[in-house]
């Protein structure tokens, strides 16, 4: 049978007990020139939130109904004569909160699991460490010297924003919420600083750590801290839209940045992103994120859950810790 | 004697009766190198209301009992040794609210007012003419069949920004504050279209009119005017923060675009300006729209009040209006 979480409900605020329901089908027949992958990891991240909302987006909802979308990584174990993929192959793509998917392979990629651990093609070498790299890269523009503000610092995304920043001669300074981040973004990612949000007043810490202001500010989290971090703007400053994960639960308006106009008094550039668009240049990003991570430059690590039927508590710790 | 509006008091919420005092003042004798210059017309702009706050921001405050910024435009009437100036000349800079002011010319700039009234160094040809200019060309990146939405389209800066766009070839939408104002900048300016934002409801008519999106906001306004352009982004749309006249007045926090992150799900740019960054082209600009108007492509209009003495309830009207 395939163990498989269904979307039932859109949220209203945080998603919860009623939000999916765990069923047990059939493993799917496969038909002429499809695979059916056994998924090994399913990634789960905070865009999840807004993939749940009706309306338009940078991608469609999920359908109610439908099991829960989800990056994966897992293996081929039957074929029928498919093009590409054989039995024994290694895949990524959007497999879903589930334990089989049947498919024709369409957004599926080759892993190879003797290079990086299979986790890791749907951290660092999937869609947080390709959307960390092409958004400081492109829409950060980040050069040497930069100072550069990363908030999410301990997460998927931030982590390796920071790294990348240190690579290329910056100045970072990270926000994460708790000690034990905060140690793990100094001591092990090695970024300059770290901002304890859930100790430390974050105004007056970035005045501290950004004396003269910041050149780059890599928003994964919106509300008080992109308002923080927009106060210490420098001349000509760019800050990248990633995500605002401190918004994605709100039950009314989002909140909006109130210290945007200075924007203006900076002539800074606020932009955002969304990975897909890149993603002809996976590859590239790819095969520069591996040899960091083979130099010992870029370093990688992974919050590993067990259990399909857990998926929901393990969801929720993306917004609790 | 020099008639000044001395700046007393610095205003919270909107300026007042208290905010500055009427003063006569001795005509300042000159020293070397000055000139004394009588001027003409001073320039009213929203813009002021930020001078008048205190702390960090694109051009220092105002200081407490020094004369009243303001551009200006005058005549040269007396001059001692002035390398530049003659009595005579005509010249545009920083003069103030006040009827003369002794300078060394430093910033000021001749004009010629059998090319253009003297009205319009301060107005098309002067700073609300730059910053449309650099601003809808430079930030806004307009390119010939675009969608260009603007607010405070009636204004100085806005209903030049609608005519540039309109020259470029794109479909252009204002938005103003009344039924008369809205007519002008149809039936005089060739706006496609103006949205009254006192008796219209401004998300639906952007729909509208705007029933595939827009490529580029050019922002005078903020508050919810901004949520609702951003409401409407296109893909990779550019969103140019000029000012926020709404928000100028707060006694509160200002209110932050609750919408921003479309510019996440669009792949949008928001980005800040300040006109003195062209100032090194303000000749090219002034050229080109010179022509425009002698072709009778732009059209300029100003109102014009009379008197030092009025100046507060005249610069009020900005805000009233």
């Amino acid at each position: 049978m395939n163990k498989q979480q269904i979307f039932k409900k859109r949220p209203v605020g945080a998603a919860d007990a009623s939000t999916w329901s765990l069923e047990k089908n059939p493993i799917p027949e496969l038909e002429e020139g499809q695979v059916l992958i056994k998924n090994h990891y399913i990634s789960l991240d905070p865009a999840m939130r807004g993939w749940m909302n009706e309306g338009k987006s940078y991608i469609a909802p999920v359908e109610i109904g439908a099991v829960m979308r989800a990056g994966s990584v897992g293996e081929v174990i039957k074929a029928k004569n498919h093009p590409t993929f054989k039995v024994g192959d290694f895949v990524s793509g959007h497999g879903g909160v589930q334990q089989y998917v049947a498919t024709d392979g369409k957004g599926y990629y080759k892993v190879d699991p003797n290079l990086a651990p299979l986790p890791t093609y749907i951290g660092t070498l999937g869609m947080p460490g390709m959307t960390a790299y092409f958004g400081i890269l492109e829409v950060g523009k980040i050069k040497e010297g930069d100072v550069v503000v990363v908030s999410g610092a301990a997460g998927a995304v931030g982590s390796i924003v920071g790294q990348i920043a240190k690579i290329k001669g910056c100045k970072v300074i990270g926000i994460a919420g708790g000690t034990d981040k905060c140690k793990y973004v100094v001591d092990d990612l090695g970024f300059d600083a770290c901002i304890d949000y859930k100790n430390e007043a974050v105004k007056e810490r970035l005045k501290q750590e950004c004396p003269k202001g910041l050149d780059v500010y890599f928003d994964n989290v919106g509300g008080e801290i992109l308002d923080a971090a927009l106060g210490r703007l420098r001349m000509h400053a760019r800050v990248v839209i990633c995500g605002a994960i401190s918004q994605y639960n709100n039950k009314e308006n989002m909140r909006g940045p109130a210290n945007y106009l200075s924007l203006l008094v900076n002539r800074a550039t606020m932009q955002g992103m969304v990975v897909f668009d890149w993603a002809e240049r996976y590859g590239e990003a790819g095969q520069q994120m591996g040899k960091w991570m083979a130099e010992g430059k870029l370093k990688t690590r992974e919050d590993v859950y067990d259990g399909i039927e857990n998926f929901p508590e393990t969801y929720n710790r993306l917004f609790s810790r």
